[in-house]
């Protein structure tokens, strides 16, 4: 059953060569949430993946594409959802994390008491690459001393090991070697 | 009932002075998706309101904020989700359309084939301000000779006079005047 969802999931995903640049095959999630039967599937299965972990106190989402899951997921589970943003998008007091790209540098921000200490936080995005992003998303999470009990990807993409710089439990729905 | 959650829901959002910028008073939808019956509350409104414009076929999201509120409100209604981006941001073939800004212009997109021609449309963002996201967002939406049922904002400043850009049904949940 969870597995006939996630090959109907994996199967209504795009792939789309050489975006954003040459070389690349970008998985596209975006024809899922167009066909709502195979959405109610993947948010079903992000719910199920959720609940091995028990106690999930807040749903932290990554900007853009985390804002697409995890209030759902929040929702589903009773529980905050909270952003962690872009920098200069987000207003009030903030904690900022600096990371590395493949060139230069990005910088990711969270407001200040949107998670206390102790807190059981559970992170989602829709997609596991160089892992850059989630490694920066919980060194935030970290100074605000949260207790990160999950990262949920829904796609990851194996060949770039990104798991490898996570050092929380970590789950991915879908993988791909490329 | 109603009122009270409107009540609610306007009591739990932030106000932040001086941004982005001096002199702008930044209304904070984030406090709502922090307490999970608030929100669980604003998605009631916000499904509610959609329900008067009967048929909606499909929900067009603006990013950033309405990736929050879109993919719930389309599930509800066992519709599609179809994402407007920023320029670069989405893969494969697309629409574009460039709009003003205060100074200079920017660009939103939308992929090719995502909304069929005569389709249902209701269009969701968090807040209409000037107005000029949700006119390019129209703009785009009748190149692909869609039909637009519903703009849907949950705040609208109202002293920006924002609604006066936008030629098509029109609905905003909480307003502010300045």
């Amino acid at each position: 059953m969870a597995a006939d969802r996630l090959s109907r999931i994996r199967n209504t995903l795009g792939a789309i060569p050489d975006f954003p640049k040459a070389g690349i095959l970008f998985r596209d999630i975006f024809p899922v949430l167009r066909d709502a039967e195979v959405f109610k599937d993947l948010n079903e299965e992000i719910f199920e993946a959720s609940k091995s972990y028990p106690d999930v106190e807040c749903v932290v989402g990554l900007e853009s594409r985390g804002f697409l899951f995890g209030p759902i997921l929040a929702q589903k589970l009773s529980v905050p959802f909270v952003p962690i943003r872009k920098k200069g998008k987000l207003p009030g007091e903030l904690i900022s994390q600096t990371y590395e790209l493949e060139y230069g540098t990005d910088c990711c921000e969270i407001q200040k008491g949107s998670v206390s200490k102790g807190q059981k936080v559970l992170i989602i995005d829709d997609l596991l690459a160089t892992g850059g992003t989630m490694k920066a998303a919980c060194d935030l999470l970290e100074k605000l001393e949260a207790d990160i009990v999950l990262c949920l990807c829904i796609i990851e993409l194996t060949g770039l090991k990104g798991k490898s710089k996570i050092d929380k439990p970590f789950k991915s729905l879908i993988t791909f070697d490329d």
